[in-house]
């Protein structure tokens, strides 16, 4: 027998985890509710045409094949002849020979999938989320798994910017109830930074300049502007940009500011109008606070073309816990053109890590059993059941300790397990039709009614 | 650009798929939780020699196994040397050496794994359940899916047939809380079984008998006797298994039945003393109803020692929609001997196309957003803003319609994504601090405050 073990970088979650993931997802699904959005779920399984061509080389580097079943050697064999050209065959052209389907990467191209093949069913505009495990073959390590949750909310169909403000409420409302107090929504705009490469007359280098402010967090001011002359831009210009690098909260102000600096681009203009247009949504929201107008933030990924955002929370030592932005096209690779959304992902492993650190999860995720009945013998755990069966019609959850063990074994559990209260069975306890309830924190102890019971566990 | 399409044996779940399934996982989950049940989750990827040799010949056949990434076709063209051996090559042994994980094929092994890997975690007796997919790589037909979900719960470390009880408590729970109220628990042990092999003096052909017994349900009873008579019974036999065929309500009195039949057999009375403790078990938790014992249930899976038990929906044209059994040795697999326990699985598809032809989803079922903001102007959707939120403070869902497009178009919009509530903002409605509030089933209109509007749908 072979040492048993998990695939490298997959987890399980034990029972206390799944509580605590529960308490984050729950917690988070609801308030997507309370915002209208439809929850979907698309398969791990896709064809591999799907997945390839949609997250550059190196993400299809990263893809998990899943290898055909059937004698998909024999086919091999028979098109590369008889041995005869089997010198040519390498592990690139054996795969997309013998792994047809691979692993989701992440939710937004099946969403786009599901989006064009159910055109007839999506009502635009369109709020869906969707929570479900990604697969990467990534190196594992700290932080980063091969199986890991994503959580995303996607808006389709609406270019009104109350899409982004829906979005920051939810961002709002999920951190409140998750209890994380000091996070900042970091704003900004890609017309922006494109205005900000336009005033520059480089609007040519508008991906250098989005590489190099995405380091900012990593490298700071001095090591975005090295990274900058690397890049060719003078020192005139990074002098311009450096003007563009603050972080201030997001007020008339502050737009106003970016405004003038801006005054020689249209689409910069246009990325300020619409962040006024956001702020005043937020002002009507109340949630306008905690958001500030970051220059320096450009959200890598290409396919953003407005508004831009990131939720961190300074000093945790951790990254972002949540990110989104617009974007002009999700379906046009599934040739369905002129789709436009605006999306956020929530971070689940970094929350948890964050919430975990700060000792943020409330005592409820210790679990919801409450009572366990110790009968002292046989006779006394049939005594137990049907008062177990009229705490769970209360819907109070509670269990019977199967076996007559020794008190001190059952407590033991019960203490293992978390559960507050032991309500023990002994022959007293049977004539009088009464418990006797532990409180196994204050391990205070009282006789008392069914009823009393379920009043008192009720409240 | 390619037709895009699902990969064959899977699907995409939209908006309202979600929410009944969503009743469904989540009504069954909060009972497991009344019982003092733990979620665990086990990852999607296993190494392959986890999973390997587990589930039979078939099994190994119907794994979906993960290709390696990297240089995979580099170590083959190594070990079998230039071309050399290459004839060697067949698709069984290349995939022993290019496929290292696998996809999760049901969610017992898992599980095993996680207990004996976790042992100084799992506090015994312990309670688990488990809702998650798993693949199997057979052939798609009606009902029968490539990726499909198991909803599984199991209790280990203890022999009590209190959780026999509890499990048929959590039956009755489940299904009482779906609404399916014509269900039958199906009840049998194979200790049973075995004391009927015993009796007729063919212990040894205990695995025929079973197999045979196993095809009632499709093939009757001459079907049946055919079966037995190939595989070698002879007419006594067949005579005397035929007493044991019926299928009665379980109380005592059939179970002396039961007892006088297999007054020869030691095994065979175990098996009905268990099936007597956990009658007295149920009759103290009024659970006791709807209960047949059938001594043609077999369960062909051999790995159940004691109680098996099967949930059928009688004239529904659905197979069984739940069940389970008891096991003497869960983790043997995995170095870990004498883990014994009983576990229950629900059939998730087939209660959702049950409920979908009994038309058994509540209203709720049609999703959680009760209000769709009309506004019909720009301001009118800044109108909005606050008032939306003091829906979602009062955790009413709502959402504004994102555009001021015409009323028609907003309201179908409503229709469509059954929203019972418009709320129409106009000139008037703004100048009033009102909202004018169209009932989309009856067409009814009110003008009323917010507050009014709160009351109106926290009731």
């Amino acid at each position: 027998m072979s040492k048993v073990s998990l695939a490298k970088g997959t987890r399980d979650f034990g029972a206390e985890e799944m509580r605590k993931r529960k308490f984050i997802f729950n917690g988070i699904e609801q308030v997507f509710q309370l915002y209208g959005f439809h929850a979907i779920e698309t398969p791990a399984l896709e064809n591999i045409e799907t997945l390839t061509g949609k997250y550059g080389d190196e993400g299809d580097q990263l893809l998990f094949k899943i290898l055909d079943s059937g004698d998909f050697w024999g086919n091999i064999e028979q098109e590369y002849g008889a041995n005869k050209e089997i010198g040519k065959l390498n592990s690139k052209n054996i795969a997309s020979k013998i792994a047809s389907r691979g692993l989701r990467y992440d939710l937004t191209v099946p969403f786009a999938r599901y989006v064009s093949m159910n055109r007839h069913l999506v009502k635009l505009p369109f709020r869906r989320y969707q929570m479900q495990p990604v697969w990467r073959a990534d190196r594992p390590q700290k932080g980063r798994y091969r199986e890991f949750w994503q959580c995303d909310a996607d808006i389709i169909g609406s270019n009104s910017l109350l899409c982004e403000a829906d979005l920051m409420g939810i961002f709002h409302r999920s951190f409140e109830k998750l209890g994380i107090k000091n996070f900042v929504i970091h704003l900004n705009s890609r017309k922006i930074l494109e205005g900000v490469a336009e005033v520059l007359n480089a609007s040519e280098k508008f991906g250098d300049l989005t590489i190099a402010l995405d380091k900012y967090d990593k490298i700071g001011i001095q090591g975005v502007k090295t990274e900058l002359q690397q890049r060719g831009f003078d020192d005139e210009q990074i002098e311009k940009i450096s003007h563009f690098l603050f972080c201030e909260s997001l007020n008339i102000k502050t737009l106003e500011k970016w405004k003038t600096l801006l005054s020689d681009s249209k689409i910069g203009l246009t990325g300020v109008s619409e962040l006024g247009s956001l702020l005043s949504y937020l002002e009507a929201s109340g949630f306008n606070n905690q958001i500030v107008l970051d220059g320096t933030l450009a959200r890598g990924l290409s396919y953003y073309t407005g508004c831009i955002f990131e939720v961190k929370v300074p000093d945790s030592g951790i990254g972002s816990i949540a990110a989104g932005g617009r974007y002009d096209n999700l379906t046009g690779i599934f040739g369905m053109p002129g789709i436009s959304g605006v999306g956020i992902s929530f971070g689940a492993d970094r929350i948890y890590d964050l919430m975990e650190a700060q000792n943020l999860f409330p005592k409820s995720a210790d679990g919801n059993c409450k009572v366990l009945f110790c009968g002292m013998d046989e006779n006394a755990i049939s005594y137990c059941i049907p008062m177990a069966e009229k705490l769970r019609n209360a819907q109070i959850a509670c269990k019977i300790y199967p076996e007559a063990s020794k008190l001190k074994k059952q407590l033991d559990y019960a203490n293992a397990e978390k559960i507050p209260y032991a309500a023990i069975i002994g022959e007293q306890e049977m004539k009088d039709k009464q418990l006797t309830i532990k409180d196994l924190e204050t391990g205070k102890q009282e006789t008392l009614y069914l009823e009393d019971l379920i009043n008192k566990l009720k409240l």
